[in-house]
């Protein structure tokens, strides 16, 4: 039995596109609506109760779309609201922390894990509860990189601006001898080569999102709710920021021309 | 919160221990219960009502030791099971096809994926359905190895006999071109590096069963049911036939010295 209904990705601006890149190589039958919190971005350096009550709008304008599962593909958001949304809506409801830690913890031979995200995924500590449930003698250090998302957001990535600020913040995680590094925030995969350079190559990187797309084909396959049609392949985006802006990061991460960009208000603050 | 319940898993003999070793090596801290029907085995063979009798009795022995989730790593059984003893049971029962079907997709760059099982499992066609379903242009060619099932029951596995019947079994799948093949039975991974000889070592080998454990992972994350404490480590093997032959069998594939099996009853035939 085929299941049509999209499912929905949100995220506080373009960072959950690294997701839904994976997303779409990974499920490429499925439609997906994704939904950009651009106007209110970075969620970051915001308070917990705000960013659930975001989370929130977000989730509620997705919901009316008839989505069949709701990824939360920014690690800010998941932090703090994952749990309760979860047991507040009908439809499966994943995030990205879990699955990200436990790639992580396959990932490492000398059990020394990095991460990084922003002030509020670091500040929740998140990361380091996950793994040290399952493996509590991991050496873990966690450095929140404030600068990193407003880089990606502006379409600065490739940037001088960007190699710089990159190294300069990641410098004291270099004495660390990590071998894996979480990019715990959706935004850093695009950043992943700046990143990779200044950590060092002997460090694996762990994409929490990309990661995050095994888990939703689980469960895809455990509900039931694959689409086994080849029609459902519609892309939409909405965002409450520029469209244009919007489009062009995504155009040139998802390598799509004609991007479906749509501006929407959520309420506003 | 930590979910310290057992989880089970049910095979026709000792192939579901090719799951239990993934299970070992990605879920440490968790208790298993292992039920083998050694005394019935093969299912390959058996009419499709039978095996879902014979499993609907490993599942009600299991539900009685309190697990917290059930997993089918039996492809027989899950052919033709799965779907109902997952409606009829309140915890999340889990089959080994849609974890392998997945990976071979992931794995596969030309499409021509072959399949081997068992009689019951090939006849099903359940596979070729769940590639099918997901990449209707998949080439699939699929084949019965009965004969596989009795070699490693009777810890053969090793044995030039196994070549042998291995290599001559395989024979018609050579001409097929294949870059991906699926062992679709939890036996074959004991038979692994012999299938691989006889079928080239250009061929991807998929292993359903490891497949299928970071799908546990995946949904033990997602109903909150892990394991956090450290003592959750027993394994308790239960077998309907000889504990002897179980026990050399386990101990080997395992690298497990004082193993605790027990002998039980079903019912039987």
């Amino acid at each position: 039995m085929s299941n049509e209904r999209p499912i929905g990705f949100i995220d506080s601006g373009v960072g959950g596109l690294t997701v839904v890149k994976e997303a779409m190589r990974q499920l490429p039958n499925e439609e997906i609506l994704y939904l950009g919190d651009t106007a209110r971005c970075p969620y970051g350096p915001r308070p917990a109760e705000q960013v659930i009550e975001f989370t929130w709008q977000m989730t509620r304008f997705l919901l009316k779309k008839n989505i069949k599962m709701l990824v939360i593909a920014c690690n800010t958001a998941t932090a703090v609201a994952l749990e309760e949304i979860k047991k507040n809506v009908d439809i499966p409801v994943i995030g990205v922390i879990q699955p990200g830690s436990r790639a992580a913890l396959k990932a490492s031979k000398t059990g020394r894990v990095g991460i990084i995200g922003t002030l509020g995924t670091i500040k929740s500590d998140s990361y380091r509860h996950e793994l040290h449930e399952k493996a509590p003698d991991t050496y873990v250090s966690s450095l929140a990189c404030p600068k990193f998302v407003p880089i990606v957001e502006s379409n600065q990535y490739n940037s001088s601006v960007a190699k710089k600020v990159v190294s300069q913040t990641l410098l004291p995680l270099k004495k660390e001898k990590l071998d894996t590094l979480i990019l715990g925030c959706t935004h850093y995969p695009l950043l992943r080569p700046v990143i990779q350079n200044a950590i060092g190559q002997q460090v694996t990187l762990i994409d929490s999102g990309a990661e995050t797309v095994s888990d939703v084909s689980a469960l895809l396959d455990y509900f039931n709710l694959n689409n086994y049609e080849q029609t459902g392949k519609t892309k939409t985006f909405y965002t409450t920021g520029s469209p244009k802006m919007f489009k062009d990061i995504a155009g040139e991460w998802l390598n799509i021309t004609d991007l479906n960009v749509e501006h929407i208000d959520l309420g506003g603050e």
